[in-house]
C-alpha cells in the first residue's frame, strides 16, 4: 500500500454540497447549435418547446450565457439523502496494476437508482411539480434513468410513466420491479400503446427497440394527455447542467488535497455523466486557467463520436422531437443485439459534440469483452461491482495507468464511476460463461443510419 | 423539514474507524454457554475445533474475557474501501410519519455484498490467509454472506466454495453471478456433492433447503479436503465480535452530536447484525453506565426468540457441528416456502440468546406483508430500497415512531439498515402484485423441530 495522506474516500460535508449548478455553455466560444423545428428548420424558442418540456427546464435548456443556476433548497434537501458522493482513491487498483499513476474515481452508484441519473431526475421532477403538473413520461435504456425518475416522482408525489427499451426490459426484469416499487408504470418499447410505437412495430416486427424509439413513445404519451410533460435523462443541455454537481463535487474534493488531475475519463452514451463530470474542469480550460486531457469512452458497437457525423439529426426514431446538431449515427441506428447495458443512443449531447468538434476533448471506442474484463478486475480489487456503462471508463483508465507503468509517468487520472451493475447480471453471466461477443459495425451497417439524416442546409 | 443541526448523514473520518472490535462477552455476568461436542457432550476447546475453524478465529470464539481485539491493519485497509458507513437521520421518514420521534439508521448496504456481512467476511478470510490455507467453504441463505465472502476471498486470493440454500439460489439467480464474478463456486444446497447433502435429499426429496442443511454440506466440504476451513456469517461469537464495528461506529457518530438513543432495533436471523449493532450499547448497560431498550425483530414464520426454546441444539441439519445453547426451533425446522429473504435460521446467536434469557433485550415477530409495506414506505421517502431482512427492523421502527405520534414522546430510535434489496426483486414483485402471503407456523408445525432437540442434561 502506498504511503500517503489522502484517504481512500474523500467526502465533502453536506455544507460543501454545491449551491449552484455550473453551465459550461457560458464559457464556450462556440455555443452548441440550437434545436430546430423538424418541419420549418427554424430554431425552437421557449413557446415552441412548451408542449413537450416544463417551463423552467426550457429556460435552462435555452440559456447559453448564465454561468450558474442556484440549486433550489428542495432539491438540495433531496441531494443530501445521497450526496455528496465519495471521491475514491483507487489504492488497491493502483497496487494491482503496479502503476505509478494515481487513480481517482467519483462514485455515483451509492443510491438506489444505481447511478448518477438521480441528480437530474430530482431536478426535472421538482420543476414539473412546481409547474403543477400531474406527472411526467420518459424513456429508459439500461433502466437507471427510469429508476431514478421513479424515485424522484415517488418522493414528490408525481405520476411517472416509463417506456423501457424492450431488450433491456427483457434483460433486466428486476429493474421493472424497482420502478413499480416506487410506483411507476413501465411499458416495454416499442409498444402498441402509442401511434409511433405501433408504426415502428409494423415496420420492424421483432425489433428489440432503441432509445430513439422509446423517446418517441414517451413524447407522444406526454403530449396526448393534459398535465404531463416529457423528461429526458441525457443529451439535453439542462441535463448536463444538473449533472455538473458531479464535477463540482469532484473538483472541490480534489482541491481540498491540492490534487490536479491530468486526465479525466468518462463513459459517453448521451453524455450526461461525462458532461457533468468534466464541466467545471472544462470551464477552466475554456477560460485558459488550466489544462486537462478529457477522454470520452464509447462502445465500439455504438460509436457516435468516433465514427458518427457532426450534423443535425432527429433525437428520436419517430422524428417527433426537435432536431439537434450532434455527433450521430442517424436516428435509425440500433446497436447489435449483443450489446449489453446502456450507451446505446444514436446521438450525443450537443454541448459535448461541439467541444469534441472544437478539439477540446478526445474520444475512444472500446469493445465490450475488454470492458467486462476491466469490470471484473476492478470489482475484485476495489470491491464495487461496476455498471457495464461505467466499465467503459474503467477500461480506458486501466489502459492509461498501464501506459504509465511503461513510461514511469505519475499521471493523475480521474474517472467517473457512474453506477453499479447489480441489475446487469445477465450480461455478467455471459461474460462469466465466456459467451459474450463483440460487434463492431461495418461501414455498410452504419450506412443506412447516415442515409436517414435530415437535409439541413448549413447556415 | 425539521430545523436541526444534525446532518442527513453522519460520516466518521477514516481516522475515526474503530481500531479494535469490542467483545461484549467480557462485560456479561452470565457468559454464553460453551459449544459442546455432540458425541461426548463435553465443552469443545481449541484443539477440538481446529479441524473445522481457523486458529485465530477459534481463539476469538472461545475468549469470554478480553474486551477488545485489535483490528489488523490489513483488515482496516479493506474496511476503508467501504467504511465508516453512514449513520443517517431519517428526516424524510419522520416527516412522512408526522412523528416527534427522531429516527436514525446505520446503513450497511453501500458495498457490493449489499450488507453488513462484509465486516466479518474480510476478517475471517484474512485469518484463513494468515494461516496459509488454500480456501474456505461456507453456506449462504439470502446470498449476502456468500457474496461478501466471495469479495473478501477475491481480494486476498483465496478459493471460495459457497453452498447456497436452494430456494434462494432459485429466487436469486443473479446473486450466483455476482459470486462467480468474484471467482467463487456456488452449489445449490442440498446437493449431491456431499454425503450429508445426498442423505438429506434422500430423506426429503424436493426440499428447498435450509441454512442448517447448507452448513452441514459446507462443513463436510471443508473437512474433507486439506487446506480448507469452514467459515460462518452469523451465530458464532467471533462474528458478533467483528460486527461490533457497526455499533462502535454508530455510537461514535451519535456521540459527536451528543445524541443518546432510547431504543435500538435490529433484525435478527442468526444475530450478526443485531449483535454487532447493540454490542457497545449493551456493554454500557451491562456495566451500569447507561440504559437502552433493545428490540430484536424476527419473522413470524421463523420465530426463534419469540417461540423457540432456550436449549442446546445442533447448529446444522446434518448434526455434524458442535452443539450450541441458544433459542432454537430445532435443527429440523425449515421455514415455509413463502418466506422471502434471509432470517431463516432455526437458531440464534448464543450471546444474544443469553442476553435475551437474562431479560436484557426484547424480541418481536412480524409478518412479511407488513414488513414489505414498511419497506415500500421507507424506499419511497428515504430513497434506499431496503433488503427484506432489514425491513423487519424498519417495520418496528415505524411502529414505534407511530406510537410516539400518539403519545407525543420524542424518543430517539436507532435501527440497523443492514442492506439493500436489489437482489430481492422476486419478493418485491410478489408484494407489488399482491400475491405475497404470510405464514405463522402452528404449534403443531413447530413440534417436530422441538422433538428433534438433543437431550443434554442441565449442569
Amino acid at each position: 500500500m502506498k504511503n500517503t495522506n489522502i484517504p481512500y474516500k474523500i467526502y465533502l460535508s453536506e455544507d460543501e454540497l454545491p449551491k449552484a449548478w455550473y453551465n459550461v455553455r457560458a464559457d464556450m466560444k462556440n455555443k452548441p447549435a440550437p434545436l430546430l423545428n423538424p418541419g420549418t428548420l427554424q430554431p425552437m424558442g421557449f413557446e415552441d418547446l412548451r408542449p413537450v418540456f416544463c417551463d423552467d427546464l426550457i429556460r435552462q435548456e435555452l440559456d447559453d450565457d448564465t454561468p450558474y443556476f442556484e440549486i433550489p433548497a428542495e432539491i438540495r434537501s433531496f441531494y443530501k439523502m445521497y450526496r455528496p458522493s465519495p471521491l475514491v482513491r483507487a489504492y488497491c487498483l493502483e497496487e494491482k496494476l503496479q502503476t505509478p499513476a494515481k487513480i481517482y474515481y467519483k462514485f455515483e452508484g451509492n443510491n438506489t437508482s444505481g447511478s448518477h441519473k438521480l441528480n437530474s431526475a430530482i431536478a426535472q421532477a421538482y420543476y414539473a411539480k412546481k409547474q403543477g403538473l400531474k406527472g411526467v413520461t420518459t424513456e429508459t435504456g439500461a433502466g437507471q434513468w427510469g429508476t431514478a425518475l421513479s424515485m424522484a416522482c415517488a418522493y414528490l408525489g408525481l405520476d411517472c410513466k416509463v417506456f423501457m427499451v424492450k431488450c433491456s426490459y427483457e434483460q433486466k426484469p428486476f429493474r421493472r420491479e424497482v420502478m413499480r416499487t416506487y410506483g411507476a408504470s413501465v411499458t416495454p418499447s416499442p409498444s402498441d400503446t402509442t401511434n409511433v410505437g405501433r408504426k415502428i412495430l409494423a415496420e420492424h416486427p421483432g425489433t428489440t427497440g432503441s432509445l430513439g424509439c422509446a423517446i418517441s413513445e414517451a413524447v407522444e404519451a406526454a403530449t396526448s394527455v393534459p398535465g404531463y410533460r416529457y423528461v429526458l435523462g441525457s443529451v439535453l443541455n439542462q441535463v448536463l447542467l444538473h449533472q455538473s454537481v458531479i464535477g463540482l463535487e469532484a473538483k472541490a474534493a480534489l482541491d481540498k488535497y491540492g490534487v490536479k488531475p491530468d486526465m479525466i475519463i468518462g463513459c459517453a452514451g448521451g453524455g450526461s455523466n461525462l458532461g457533468g463530470l468534466i464541466s467545471p474542469f472544462m470551464g477552466e480550460k475554456l477560460r485558459g486557467e488550466a489544462d486537462y486531457e478529457f477522454i470520452a469512452v464509447e462502445p465500439a458497437s455504438c460509436p457516435s463520436f468516433t465514427r458518427g457525423k457532426f450534423a443535425y439529426d432527429f433525437c428520436d426514431t419517430g422524428m417527433v422531437c426537435p432536431l439537434a446538431k450532434m455527433y450521430t449515427l442517424g436516428s435509425g441506428f440500433i446497436p447489435s443485439a449483443n450489446h449489453a447495458g446502456g450507451l446505446r443512443y444514436h446521438g450525443m449531447s450537443p454541448i459535448l459534440s461541439q467541444l469534441y468538434h472544437d478539439g477540446l476533448m478526445e474520444a475512444r471506442s472500446v469493445e465490450q469483452t475488454a470492458v467486462f474484463a476491466a469490470a471484473e478486475q476492478f470489482a475484485r480489487c476495489e470491491g464495487i461491482l461496476p455498471a457495464p456503462e461505467s466499465s467503459h471508463a474503467i477500461r480506458v483508465a486501466i489502459d492509461e495507468a498501464l501506459k504509465c507503468r511503461e513510461t514511469g509517468e505519475e499521471k493523475t487520472i480521474l474517472f467517473g464511476l457512474t453506477g453499479t451493475g447489480y441489475f446487469d447480471m445477465v450480461a455478467y453471466e455471459r461474460f462469466n460463461d465466456g459467451t459474450m461477443t463483440d460487434h463492431i459495425p461495418t461501414d455498410e451497417e452504419l450506412a443506412p443510419g447516415f442515409a436517414g439524416l435530415p437535409n439541413v442546409p448549413e447556415k
